[in-house]
C-alpha cells in the first residue's frame, strides 16, 4: 500500500514539476519572443527577403545613425554604435517583427537638451590635441556622451519600471490624435534643428520654451550668414532624395528593386566633396574623423542622473508611444499581436544595456520601418542582418565617412520624416470624424511646437481626459427608444389595461459621479412625463380604472384635480439595470435616492437584472423598504410581481363588493 | 393702411420691449435670489422664528468670529467684522436659505498660513505704543489683517471667474467621499491648531508638509510647559459644551428651548476671570482688548497678492466646496434648488467687497447651518437679524470680552468641529457601497493630515478622476442578455431558419478611447462564439441549409471542416446603436475597423438606430461599402433587410433549380 501511495506521491510530484515547467516555458515564449519565431524560421522562404532587406535597412541605420548622433549633439561614430547594439536586444525582447529599432531623431532631440545644458559648447577648452585615449575622441565628446548614455541608461530603467508596475495597460490613454499630433510637432523640431545644415550657418544652440520661434528667427536675423554652396547642395539633395522616392513607390511593382538613393547620394557627394575638396575650399562643413571600431565597455555617467530626469522621462515616453504606434500598425498589417507591456521591457532593456556601449537613446524609427515593410523583409532577422553591415561600416569604413557634408545628412534626414509630416493630412479625418479630436490634434500639435515633445505628449493626454470627463456628463443615459420597444412587447403579452402605467426603462451607461447628475435628471423627466401623459390618457378611462384598481377610491367619478404625482397606489416603474455594469458610491446614492423620492410619491421602483454587486451595495441602506422585494432577475418576472400585486388588490375589491 | 401698420409695428416694438424687460427680471430673479423670497416673505409666520434663529446665530457668530479670527493669526476683533459684511453680501446674492456665512475654520486656517509667512510674529518690533490710529490697533496687526484681506480679496477674484467661466458646472468632480475626507482632515487641522490653547502652551507657528506631526512632537516635546489651570478650564469647558448640547437634542421636542450653553459658557467664565484675576494670578491667556466701533473702508494690501496666491485658491476652492456641500444639504431638506454656478458668485462677492473692510476670508460653517435647522430659521432674514445683533457687540460689547479666556473659546471651537469630525462614520457607509470610494477617502484624509486641505482636495479630486479612468475599460459595453432576448422575439415573428445566424447586440456604454479595445475584444469573442456555436448547430442540418442558402455551394454535404469564419456567406450581425450616445475618433475608428474585418470574414455588419452624427463619422470612411445600406432605423427595419436579401438568394437558387 505504501508503495502505491509513493508512487502516486512521486506521480502527483512530477505532474507539479511538469506544469511547473510548462510554466516556465510559457513565461519564457512570453518574454523572449525571439523564441517563438526564430523556432518556426522559415529559412528556406525567409532568409533572401529579410537579407535585402537588412542590407537596405543598414545602408538607412548608418545614415540616421550619424545624423541624428549630430542631432544629439555627440560625436557621430557613436550613432553607429546607436544602430547596433539597441538593434540586438529589440530582437531578442520585441514582439514587433518589422520594427525597426535604433536612433531616433525625437529622443535624440530630447537627449540633446541634456547634453548641451551639462555639457555645453563654451566648457570645451580641450585642445584636440587633449585625447582621452578612447578611439582618439576627445574629453569633451566623451563627457558629453556619457551624458547622452546616462539620459539613455534612466530613460531605459523607468521604461522597465513602467514594465514592472504593468503601465503598459494605460496605453489606451495615449489616442491616435495626440500620438500623431506629438510626432507630427516633433518631426517639425527636427527639420528645425537641420535648417542650420541645409543653410550652411553657424548658430548657438537654442531651445527652452518657444526655442523653435528663436530659432526661425536667429536664422531670419543673420539670412546673409547663409552659405550658398551648402544651400544649393542641399536643395539638390532633396530634390533628388524626394523624386527618386515617389518613382520608387510608383514603379515599385515593376521594376521591383528599390534604388538605394540614400546610399548612392551619400557616396557621389562624399566622392565630390573630396576631388573638390569642399571643405576648404568652400568651407563646407563634413562629417569628420570617424574612429574605426569600438571602445570598451563603460557605464554612462551616473552623477548627473538627477540632473537629466526630465529628459530621461521624456525619452521613455516618446520614445516608447512612437514605437509602440510603428509596432501596433505593423501587427495589424501582418496579423500578428503585441503586448504593450511586453514592448515597455524591450525598449527599456534596448535603453539601458546599450547605454554602457556609449550608445545614445533608441526607439523605432518610423522610416526605417517603413523600409522595412517596403522591402519585404518577414521578422527580425532582416534587422540582425542589418547589424553585420554596420558591424563592417564600424570596423572598416568609418574613415571614408570623413568628406560626407552635413548639409548632405541634413537633407537625407528632413527627407526621411516626410511620412510624419504628412500627418498633417490626417487633420481633414479627425475634422469629419469628430471635432473635438481634430482641436485635440492642433492644441496638442502647437504645444509640442512651443515647448517639447514630452509637454506636449503630456498636454495631450490631460487634455483629452479632461474634455472626456466633461463629455461624459451630457451623454444620454437612459434608453427612450427601448422602453417604447419593451413596453409594446409586454402589452401584448400582458393584460393591456393594468400595464398601461408600466414603464420600463434601460439604463445604457455606467452610474458613476460624472454623470449620476444627468441620469437622476433624466430619470425625473421621464418619470413626470410619464405621469403627465398617464394622467392625460387617464382622462378617457378614469372612471372605469378608479373603480377596478384603486382600492382606496370610492368609485365616484368626478373630476379630480389629480395635483399628486401619482394618486392611485397603481404606478410602477421597471429600470432595466443590465446594461448598468459600473457603479460607484455616487451612482448608487443617487439611485437610492429617486428609490426614496420615488416611494414617497407613492410609485413603485423595481430593478430588474441587478448584479450581485449592486444589490450588495444598496441592500445596505437601511431606507430601503422590506416590505416589497425590488429586486428581479428580469424585467419579465418584475411585471409578473406587479401583475401578482394588482390581480391581488383586484381580488380584494371584488371581495368587497 | 399705414396707420394700421404702424401701429402693429408699435405693438412689435412694445412686444420686444416687454420680452427685454421679461428677460432683464429674470436675470435679475436668478442673479440676486433676495428678489425672489423677500418679496414674498411671510413676516407673520416667518420673522418670530427667524428673529430667535438670528439671535442665537449671532451668539455663534460672535465666538466662532473671535476664535477663528484667531485661527488666522489676525486680532479677535477682525473675526467680528468677517461675522457682519459676508452675511449681508450673502442674503443678497445667495440661493442656500439655511447657509450661514461668515468666518471659517478650514479658510482661517489656509489664511494664517499667508499672515503668518508674510508678516510672522517675529517683525513686531513697534512698541503697543506705535499704534497706527485705526481703532488703537498696532501697525504690525494691521499688517497683518492687510495679508488676510488680501487673500480674502484674490480668492473672491478667484470664485467671480470661475462663475464668469461657468466653473460651477464641474462641481460633479467633488464627490461625496472627497469632499466628506478633506473636510474631516481640514477639521483635524483646526482641533490640531487649538490644542496650544487648550494646554496654555505658549508654541511657536508650526505649518507647511507634516506640520501636523510636528506640532504634536513639539507639544509632547513640552509636555512639562503645560499650564493645569487652562488645561483644567478646556475640560471643563468641553464637557459642559458637549454635556449641554447632547441634552439639548435629546430633549429639544420637549422643552423647544435651546440653552445658548456657549453664551453662558462666555459669560461664567470671563466674570470668574474678571474676579479671580486669572490674567495675572495664573498668567492665564485672554482675548483681551477689543476696540469699539468700525474703522474706515481701506483697501486690501494689493502689493502682497502675487504671494498669497496659493492660499487664495485654497480658500476659494475649499471654502467653496463647503459650503457648497452645506447649501445642497439644506437644500434638498427644504425642497427649494440651489444653483452651483451663482454660489461661486455669491461667496466670490462675499469675499471680495468685505476684504475692503478688514475681513478674512469667509464661508458657510457646518455648525451654525446646523444652528439654523435646529433653531427652526426659515430664510436669509436669521442671518439679517443676526448682523443687527454682532453691530451691537461691535459698538458696545466689545470690551467686555477682555477676559474671555483663550482656552474656553478653543473649547467652543473643538465643539463646534464635532459634526465634521464624526464623518469618520461614514467609513462604513463607504465601505460597504464601494470598496474604492472608501480608499479615496482614507487617502484623501491622509493627504490633507499631511499636507493641507487644498492639497488634499486636489489629489482627491485627481485620485477620483484617475481612478474612474482605470476603471472604465473594465467594465462590459455590450449586454448579451438584451442580445438573447432581441434574439427570441425575433425568432418567433420572423422564418426561425433563416435568423438563427442574425445576432444582435446592444451597445450598452459610451464608445471612446477609455474602452474602445475592450469593446473591439467583447465583440470579437461574440463573433467567434456565434460562429463557433453556429458550427455546433449547423453540423446537424448543414446539409440542407447549404443547398438552400449558399448559392456558391455546389449541394455536397461531405464534412468540410470549415476553418474559415463564415464560409456560406450567411453570417450577419446586427448592432444595436441606441445606447452608443457618445463616441469620440477612436471609437468611430474600431467601429470602423470591426466592419471591415467581419465584411472580410464574410459577415454583414448592421448597424441600427444610429445617431446622424455617428453615421456621418463613420460615412466619411472610404472603405464603407456602398453596395449595401449599412444603417437601419430600428433593429426589425435591420432584420427585415437580411430577410430580403436571403428571399432574394432562395429566389436566384430556386430558379436555377
Amino acid at each position: 500500500m505504501t508503495g502505491v501511495k509513493r508512487k502516486k506521491k512521486s506521480a502527483v510530484c512530477w505532474k507539479i514539476y511538469a506544469l511547473r515547467c510548462e510554466d516556465i516555458k510559457l513565461w519564457c515564449l512570453r518574454r523572449f519572443p525571439i523564441l517563438e519565431w526564430a523556432t518556426n524560421y522559415n529559412v528556406k522562404e525567409n532568409l533572401i527577403p529579410d537579407a535585402i532587406s537588412g542590407m537596405m535597412l543598414a545602408i538607412q541605420q548608418v545614415t540616421q545613425g550619424l545624423a541624428f548622433a549630430v542631432l544629439s549633439s555627440v560625436h557621430p561614430v557613436f550613432g553607429l554604435y546607436g544602430s547596433l547594439f539597441p538593434v540586438i536586444i529589440y530582437a531578442i525582447f520585441g514582439m514587433g517583427r518589422h520594427v525597426a529599432t535604433g536612433t531616433f531623431a525625437l529622443t535624440s532631440l530630447i537627449s540633446a537638451n541634456a547634453v548641451e545644458r551639462l555639457v555645453p559648447l563654451s566648457s570645451n577648452n580641450f585642445t584636440t590635441s587633449n585625447n582621452s585615449g578612447v578611439l582618439g575622441l576627445s574629453e569633451f565628446e566623451m563627457k558629453r556622451i556619457g551624458v547622452a548614455a546616462a539620459v539613455s541608461f534612466l530613460g531605459g530603467i523607468i521604461q522597465v519600471t513602467m514594465f514592472v508596475l504593468h503601465l503598459g495597460s494605460a496605453t489606451f490613454l495615449l489616442t491616435e490624435p495626440v500620438i500623431s499630433a506629438m510626432t507630427t510637432g516633433a518631426a517639425t523640431h527636427v527639420v528645425t534643428s537641420q535648417v542650420k545644415y541645409l543653410l550652411g550657418m553657424k548658430m548657438p544652440y537654442i531651445s527652452g520654451p518657444l526655442g523653435f520661434f528663436y530659432i526661425y528667427a536667429y536664422i531670419f536675423e543673420n539670412i546673409k550668414s547663409v552659405q550658398l554652396e551648402a544651400l544649393l547642395l542641399s536643395l539638390l539633395s532633396i530634390v533628388v532624395l524626394v523624386l527618386v522616392k515617389e518613382l520608387n513607390e510608383k514603379f515599385k511593382r515593376i521594376i521591383k528593386v528599390i534604388l538605394p538613393i540614400d546610399l548612392v547620394l551619400i557616396i557621389a557627394t562624399s566622392l565630390a566633396c573630396y576631388y573638390a575638396d569642399m571643405e576648404y575650399t568652400y568651407g563646407l562643413e563634413v562629417v569628420g574623423h570617424i574612429p574605426e571600431g569600438m571602445p570598451p565597455l563603460k557605464a554612462p555617467t551616473m552623477n548627473v542622473l538627477s540632473e537629466v530626469i526630465t529628459e530621461a522621462f521624456g525619452v521613455a515616453l516618446v520614445g516608447y508611444v512612437a514605437s509602440l504606434a510603428l509596432a501596433k500598425a505593423s501587427a495589424k498589417k501582418f496579423r500578428y499581436s503585441v503586448d504593450d507591456n511586453q514592448e515597455f521591457l524591450a525598449h527599456g532593456l534596448s535603453n539601458v544595456i546599450p547605454s554602457f556601449f556609449f550608445c545614445i537613446p533608441s526607439a523605432a524609427a518610423m522610416g526605417r520601418t517603413a523600409l522595412l515593410y517596403s522591402t519585404g523583409a518577414k521578422t527580425q532577422v532582416a534587422c540582425l542582418i542589418s547589424c553585420i553591415f554596420i558591424l563592417v561600416v564600424i570596423y572598416a569604413m568609418g574613415p571614408m565617412l570623413y568628406w560626407l557634408p552635413m548639409c548632405v545628412l541634413a537633407s537625407i534626414i528632413v527627407v526621411g520624416l516626410k511620412g510624419m509630416l504628412m500627418q498633417f493630412r490626417d487633420l481633414k479625418k479627425y475634422w469629419n470624424v469628430d471635432k473635438i479630436d481634430w482641436s485635440i490634434w492642433v492644441s496638442t500639435y502647437v504645444f509640442t511646437i512651443c515647448f517639447a515633445a514630452n509637454v506636449g505628449l503630456l498636454y495631450g493626454v490631460v487634455c483629452t481626459i479632461m474634455i472626456m470627463i466633461f463629455r461624459f456628463p451630457r451623454a444620454e443615459t437612459l434608453i427612450l427608444k427601448n422602453m417604447k420597444e419593451a413596453e409594446c412587447k409586454f402589452k401584448t403579452e400582458a393584460n393591456c389595461e393594468s400595464l398601461q402605467q408600466v414603464k420600463i426603462v434601460s439604463v445604457n451607461n455606467p452610474l458613476v459621479f460624472l454623470n449620476a447628475k444627468k441620469f437622476h435628471a433624466d430619470l425625473i423627466k421621464i418619470i413626470q412625463k410619464d405621469n403627465a401623459s398617464n394622467q392625460a390618457y387617464d382622462d378617457i378611462n378614469k372612471c372605469e380604472q378608479n373603480t377596478l384598481l384603486n382600492p382606496l377610491s370610492n368609485g365616484s367619478c368626478h373630476g379630480e384635480s389629480s395635483v399628486e404625482p401619482c394618486p392611485n397606489e397603481r404606478c410602477a416603474f421597471i429600470l432595466d439595470c443590465s446594461g448598468l455594469t459600473l457603479f460607484d458610491y455616487t451612482g448608487v446614492s443617487v439611485l437610492l435616492q429617486i428609490y426614496m423620492d420615488c416611494k414617497n410619491q407613492n410609485i413603485n421602483v423595481l430593478l430588474a437584472h441587478c448584479k450581485a454587486s449592486l444589490i450588495k451595495a444598496m441592500q445596505y441602506s437601511d431606507n430601503l423598504g422590506s416590505e416589497n422585494p425590488i429586486f428581479f432577475e428580469s424585467v419579465s418576472s418584475a411585471v409578473g410581481a406587479i401583475q401578482i400585486n394588482r390581480n391581488f388588490s383586484k381580488l380584494n375589491e371584488h371581495s368587497e363588493v
